[in-house]
């Protein structure tokens, strides 16, 4: 497997079908006459995130996961979205950033070691990093995102939360 | 990256973790005097799968995964639990399954065009099927039968979802 293809494209197509459920979100909103930005602080336990938060660890995920793999320093987010249009900014800015990665610069990254802020001296490999760490957590934060619109009663099904396939 | 790597052994665990998530399930139930089984109906939408189907479906993930890759025949299960201790034994079964897998199953698997039921006609390749649906999917569902868990008062954190990690 590919490690720019495992991660860089579906990454992108995740985060795509992300701003395409908070669009259903607005859209919801609208008929039933809601404020669509009381959703942004909308969680389903009182000690878990909000969607705001969900949406931004979503997106610091695939940066950093992106960022760390190649060595690259990642650009920095202030966590100050409150507002649907600015959680969807968000998305877009972390996209752009994401196309600005091809797979030249994962090379060699698999067995490479990463260093991470939180791992106190440990090290990781890259596909480890990938697989143990960025994609649960990539995945953990787009699912309850989606979860927490469903709760709300937004109109997706499981084909909003896959998106396209690369068949042939 | 390989494929073996970064299936079997991670599914494993994320199917561990998810048994103790069910654990610790019983053991808030108990803590609260009702009965652990109320919650292998629970729901977070009421057009969204219930935590024993969101069990039973991350299971099949994981098992159609690691089997079709292989092109192996799965054992079928017939989705038939309707307590938190069927459930528990349903993730057992599936993980001492993906235990007679080893990576030389997976062997050139990256390439190779899977014909899945669903596709009508079409097929995928190895890394695309595990990337674009595999995984999504199986996040998915543990993500969610997560979610319900927590919506529902189970005291359980991010670290209990990750698991542990292959630090060096």
């Amino acid at each position: 497997m590919s490690l720019y293809e495992a991660t860089v494209p579906q990454f992108k197509k995740m985060l795509s079908n992300l701003d395409r459920w908070l669009q259903a979100a607005v859209a919801h909103a609208e008929t039933k006459k809601f404020d669509p930005n009381t959703l942004v602080v909308a969680r389903l336990a009182p000690d878990q995130y909000p969607l705001a938060r969900q949406v931004q660890a979503a997106c610091d995920q695939a940066k950093f996961g992106a960022a760390r793999l190649s060595g690259k320093e990642p650009p920095k987010h202030a966590d100050t979205e409150q507002t649907i249009d600015e959680l969807r900014a968000r998305i877009r800015v972390v996209i752009e950033y994401l196309d600005t990665f091809t797979p030249a610069d994962f090379t060699g990254k698999d067995e490479a070691l990463i260093a991470l802020p939180f791992l106190e001296g440990k090290r990781i490999t890259g596909s480890n990093y990938i697989t143990e760490m960025t994609y649960p957590n990539f995945y953990f934060h787009v699912t309850t995102a989606y979860a927490i619109l469903r709760h709300n009663g937004v109109n997706l099904g499981k084909r909003d939360f896959l998106g396209s396939m690369t068949l042939v």
